[in-house]
């Protein structure tokens, strides 16, 4: 399925409008209103009609949308009915709590293959069996396993030179978490991950309101 | 300093220009001109200017910004020009690594206390120095010891009821690392961190692609 020009804001959205479906599917919720769905997500109710918008139309005037049918909708507009396979690249400590955290699995996405440089790590299991390769193999093991998104969580020193590597291998998509800019090709779509970015917006808050 | 109705986008792009900044500090590049800031941070030269017009006049016509000065400036803006105290709460996996990190240090966040419900974890000693304590005693610690902001990385089934408890010991400033949404008074802010919901973009990206 191809859409044009989308908004990236509107993608994250659909995520966020995503997630808070789930839960109401969790508490066996069918239908709900795009007044409550905007207020559960922190958007106004125009807001979810314009963005659903671009993909058809949704939900039933006078009831709202049935929450089911919603979440499949989203998912197949985001690529999400299907298992993305995923690479983790440093296995210190933010990259072995990663690797465990059920939210990626429950999102559908899979770890794969686990990379680090120390030989020390190399060679090691991960809880979800996964052995740790060395990042010498990266190329060759990616392409082996299907990888589609390559994680980082190297330290920052170290980060472009893995996406170099990912790059090489046929990855075109990065989570990065290592606090530094990397640079790829077009092609490639990196997402940046830095808690301090969340943290200078509360800062500010808590500054203006004193 | 307060400035009013600046769009919470701009916030965020202001973090982004001084990492930016301080990566140039740290090559020693004393003059940045708006174009190639823009261009390392992925946004046009015009955005830049309109970002930092709301909160006066930065840069000389013809040559640029002077990096150091404007980092400065950045960091009063934002209210970075001072240290905030972080309670971690959930010493699971995740919250171990995250108290570990040194890129929250590095941005002037610090570590003052932290809390688990589990009795086998409190009492142990975490690598900063910090005990963790039991999550009841939360309310009295995080007034002593001038908490500024809590961190969530709590089960998702808790994130709530530590969210109350925090916003009871007078925080108004929450990082949530659980993948629910929590409810707050209006007087607080909520940042969420979901690595899933960059994922679902990368997806996103991953499938129009194809």
């Amino acid at each position: 399925m191809k859409f044009a020009k989308i908004p990236m804001a509107t993608i994250v959205r659909l995520s966020i409008y995503m997630r808070a479906l789930e839960e109401l599917l969790d508490c066996e919720v069918e239908v709900i209103s795009s007044e409550r769905l905007a207020r559960q997500c922190g958007v106004n109710p125009a807001q979810i009609r314009k963005d659903l918008a671009y993909f058809g139309e949704f939900g039933v005037r006078g009831v709202g949308y049935r929450v089911s049918e919603l979440v499949g909708e989203i998912k197949e507009i985001l690529g999400l009915n299907r298992p993305w396979n995923l690479a983790m690249v440093g296995l210190g400590n933010l990259g072995s709590a990663l690797v465990r955290h059920e939210n990626f699995l429950k999102h559908g996405y899979v770890f794969t293959a686990a990379f680090d440089s120390d030989p020390e790590k190399v060679g090691q299991k991960l809880p979800n069996g996964l052995t740790i390769n060395h990042v010498g193999e990266l190329e060759d093991i990616v392409r082996e396993r299907e990888v589609h998104v390559g994680v980082i969580a190297t330290p920052p020193a170290s980060a472009q030179s893995v996406a170099n590597q990912l790059v090489l291998a046929g990855i075109n998509g990065i989570l990065n978490f290592a606090p530094v800019q990397i640079q790829v090709p077009d092609c490639c779509r990196v997402e940046n991950v830095d808690f301090t970015i969340k943290l200078d917006s509360i800062a500010y808050h808590l500054s203006v309101a004193d």
